[in-house]
């Protein structure tokens, strides 16, 4: 996967959350911490910070001390860049030889004290959000491997949740399974990764094939998607990233209450059978085998037997399974996966 | 349009032709010439050029002198770099003051020479296929004016000179019409435009949105399309390319003896209804109107009265007007747009 080397990042990391208050601003370093316990050796936070990975505090000399090898910059600041009183944290960590990882509207390297740090310690400024430099055209040739990709009604409706959970599921039930990150936080998360919607255009669906490359006939990539085919500005990502990937499977991630595109609101949000649909008639150009294998609701805004009735309602009209990855698992989309693919 | 400001060229021009011995690698050169012939004030032809655009071959110094403001560079050399026997003359014309114009894979101010004759001189290095810095997601907010985007079935299809051809009709026909160029050669003939295909993935049909902006009520964009829907490759820019145009018309642009598409051949052709169709689907997204309003087809391969019946049962099977812009002219086209939209 000789494209991707450019985002391969380091373990372990220490987290940096700041002085961030609002846990919604964090969700890159809870979701690090939730998905991927081993990678992490410890959070760097400010006394202003009340919020709490659960993971041991530490300087950023402790940090070096312990081996640390990335400081991740796990929050999302308001206005997208780094606040001044953060970075003489982040200078010590490059000066010490870790490698800084961000994922803001910010070049690390535009800051002179950072680029000498980092350059006088070897340490790498890593910008999840930057596509490897050479990137193909996507050819369409069949990849050996099995893969599902999860697609969404609309952005922000838990495909990569979707996809990361389900993942997990699918090795708990056995199956030799890979999550692939297709934007800033999964790549955090998997360590590795493209960030499709910063690819240039013409090159999207040549950056999804390098994303899941090719696999043991018995081994199944857990691709997170992008946007939907249903969103008048990243349409266009989703296609490329559906053509790209040639999923034997689809999971349509949806949101139960949700009735127009997020910021969108002239745009309403398409049935799940219509989403299904239209996956499927797209995605057939590369995989004439794509089948749907699943569905994945964001059931958040339900009391516990109003989820049960959706979902049970939403099975019926499907026929597939209904899951909400967060209050019932992804079992059921592995048991339909076995027993499709038996 | 301010997005678009970066890419606006300078007539007249002086079209570059180099060295180049074949009429193909000189398409941008004669394009312009074909299209737009007022704006072209001369060609600069080395001895070894057997190409000729039919305008006066002109030195440098002589386009100086008859007030030239861009030296165009209106070839696709092998290997898309430019020979250094061409450079003495690309400074000069830079030293001169005009801008130079080039869409190949050469960064022009990576030639300090070049770089310093256009600093001290004031004129413009300008990458056509560079889209301006900051461009808008999609917000598929409807537009006034009136649309026409072409689409193909395959890349290569014709598509630029379908919109051209048609552009040109239109306005013979009495309609106001604007020729939108998305691609390098349509920006060259156009003098302004974006190069859709070397957009951020993300800002794709925010891109399309800046190129046909609000206009009169009764005022017509025939948009350059790219790509297509079928194309493994690059059916992401076409879906982003549609949803940002809004188009009210699609003309859909076919070959008529090509079966697969071109350097995939493992990907058939679709037929001419199964494109309309799924343009059709995919375009009510951001504009439920969309209608077909003819198909425009490459027949170069056929004789002439193979033409005839080749578009005859096209235009049975569509119920559309179908021509070849070569050799039956737009004007078909034009009539159903006219009875359609009255």
């Amino acid at each position: 996967m000789e494209g991707l080397k450019t985002i391969q990042l380091e373990a372990p990391y220490l987290i940096l959350l700041g002085d961030v208050t609002a846990k919604d601003l964090a969700k890159t370093g809870f979701g690090i911490v939730q998905w991927r316990p081993k990678l992490v050796a410890g959070q760097l936070r400010f006394p202003e910070c009340p919020l709490d990975l659960g993971v041991p505090d530490m300087t950023v000399a402790e940090a070096a001390a312990a081996g640390v090898r990335s400081l991740i910059i796990g929050v999302a600041p308001v206005g997208g860049v780094i606040p001044d009183s953060w970075w003489a944290a982040v200078e010590e960590a490059a000066a010490a030889g870790m490698d800084i990882v961000c994922g803001l509207h910010v070049k690390l390297d535009d800051n002179p004290a950072i680029a000498a740090a980092a350059g006088s310690s070897g340490a790498r400024l890593i910008d999840v959000r930057e596509p490897p430099g050479r990137l193909p055209v996507g050819r369409g040739t069949k990849r050996s491997g099995k893969r599902i990709l999860t697609v969404g009604v609309d952005c922000a409706v838990g495909k990569k949740y979707a996809a990361l959970a389900l993942d997990e599921a699918m090795r708990g039930g056995g199956f030799k399974s890979t999550f692939r990150a297709s934007g800033q936080t999964g790549i955090m998360i998997a360590g590795v990764g493209i960030a499709i919607d910063s690819v240039v255009a013409d090159f999207v669906s040549g950056a999804a094939e390098l994303l899941s490359p090719d696999n043991d006939d018995d081994h199944w990539d857990v691709i997170e998607g992008q946007g939907s085919l249903f969103h008048p500005g990243y349409a266009g990502v989703s296609l490329g990233l559906l053509h790209g990937s040639q999923p034997d499977g689809i999971v349509v991630c949806a949101h139960a209450t949700r009735k127009a595109i997020t910021e969108w609101p002239d745009f309403p949000v398409p049935a799940v059978n219509e989403c299904i649909e239209r996956n499927i008639v797209e995605g057939r150009l590369t995989n004439p085998d794509i089948r749907c294998v699943g569905v994945s609701v964001n059931t958040s805004a339900l009391t516990s037997e109003e989820r049960s009735d959706y979902l049970a309602a939403l099975q019926e009209e499907t026929g597939l399974p209904c899951v909400d990855p967060i209050a019932t698992g992804c079992d059921a989309i592995v048991d339909y996966v076995r027993a499709e693919f038996s």
